[in-house]
């Protein structure tokens, strides 16, 4: 599962900086998270093609995380999409994309389906689940949380002892569905090994610290949480709505994650070893999100699958 | 007077080029023609401060030309802007301006003046002139001359004679207006020098090859002309309302202008070369723009000066 940060700015863009969209690559899909005007170049340069993009998920309708969208629907239209497009966002989302919709002359042969968000559970696959938290900035912002649902291994040897051939039961009692053998019913547990640990992913948006990303986040392989300010700077971070990069370690810290990634960053900063050390200094597992950093996330099954 | 071409793609971006949009750098001002997603942080590769653009010219409202002015405008405002900007654009440019204005959250403490242009004369000042006339697009698209008004030579030596004082008086006559020097009137006429040319920029926007842009062009310094495909794919140009570069070429060579600079190139050619050799074969003083490449246009006075 890759993560890539398509821009890390914050609400202007700077020479190495765009504005805010993070994509995530899952196996047939990329999601992205925000889409900041120049998104779809972005996405040119990193060789991910706009044509993946199953779902959108927008944490506020601040412009810097929104920007992008209506090029990246256009060019979709453009290249001969036919595939729907969901987008997720925060109560305006519709109104946004009514807007959107008059921006010029274009034409789609796809649908766009938009979802408002409030929180809770945003959509719930059988191999995956995105669920979501208000969080704390100046306009109603949204953290959402990716948890991979990975199977328990099949126990191949032991579903060939009970008598099952190779074929679809396998497929079957894999994903949970019992299979009968002669008079007998096989039941997946019977075949299947210990739950596995799948990749959770939180995404804070804009945000102040706060409990309900803590939450969100708990014991995720990643957090990316904003950090628009370095540490000395709380006051502004406080007045705006949004963290320093020792206030987005603590936050890492409370929610027990293995890795924290910094992105958000005012144009302020030319160099970012200053954010990066006060985090350090809190929360040791963190980077600092540069354009087009791309990172792999695995699953820690150490403790599950034992 | 320099021209920054901030970005040189057609409909859909790629690595190396972005979508349009044009710097003219005059003093005290920065004009943009077009202003295509991502041109914001174009300007912040390039240097040029977007607090200083007083006015942008829209050539039509296809995305790729229109879709940087809403993040262009939040971001003056994120800037603390004051000055007025003046928007100028074909038919519907009204219906745009008040769909930008409800993307998404944001404030402004300046004022947008938007003017609807139908062809003909845009604006009138006392160093410049902009003039504009309807091409040939599949949607309705303006064509934008910039002519610079340059003053004759003053001949101060001439003025002295006259009985005049170095002062406020020469200002005066420079600029056209009669002054009273005892009984005698002086006229402007007779304190200045041959008529001068100023410089004069046409740009196309997207369009066939088309006689109203190179009745707009004629004699111009700078033809910046659209050449989204290469010698050969006349039938697509035809098709989608575009040209080709020997057709772009033929337009130059027809408006007699002093350099062709071709630009709007299709992500399809990944080198100009062939573009450029079927050009000069037409028009030999002809360049392929890139992005962030800046030219100085000067005015060839050596007929009018004489």
């Amino acid at each position: 599962m890759e993560v890539t940060f398509l821009g890390t700015s914050s609400a202007v863009p700077s020479k190495n900086r765009n504005h805010t969209s993070i994509a995530l690559r899952i196996p047939g899909e990329v999601f992205l998270f925000d889409c900041g005007e120049g998104t779809q170049r972005q996405m040119a340069i990193a060789g991910i093609s706009p044509m993946k993009v199953t779902r959108m998920f927008i944490t506020h309708l601040h412009g810097d995380h929104i920007l992008g969208i209506p090029g990246m629907i256009q060019s979709m239209g453009f290249r001969g999409r036919q595939e729907p497009l969901e987008i997720y966002g925060p109560p305006g989302i519709h109104e946004l994309h009514e807007s959107i919709m008059k921006l010029g002359y274009f034409t789609l042969d796809f649908d766009i389906h938009v979802h408002e968000v409030k929180g809770g559970t945003v959509l719930e696959e059988e191999d995956y689940r995105i669920t979501s938290a208000p969080a704390s900035h100046s306009v109603f912002n949204l953290a959402y949380c990716f948890e991979e649902k990975k199977r328990p291994r099949f126990l191949r040897e032991k579903a060939i002892e009970l008598g099952l051939k190779p074929g679809p039961a396998f497929g079957k009692l894999h994903r949970g569905i019992p299979v009968r053998v002669g008079d007998r019913i096989i039941k997946p547990e019977e075949v299947l090994g210990s739950p596995r640990r799948g990749v959770k992913i939180c995404y804070s948006g804009d945000t102040r610290p706060c409990e309900s990303v803590i939450d969100l986040a708990r014991e995720a392989d990643l957090l990316i949480h904003e950090s628009t300010f370095e540490a000395g700077s709380e006051d502004k971070a406080a007045e705006s709505g949004h963290s320093t990069a020792r206030e987005a370690a603590e936050v890492a810290a409370s929610a027990c994650v293995r890795r924290l990634i910094l992105t958000h960053l005012s144009t302020r900063y030319k160099r970012t070893e200053v954010i990066l050390n006060a985090a350090r200094e809190v929360f040791p597992e963190t980077d600092v999100a540069d354009d087009l950093m791309t990172v792999e996330v695995k699953a820690d099954d150490s403790g599950s699958s034992a």
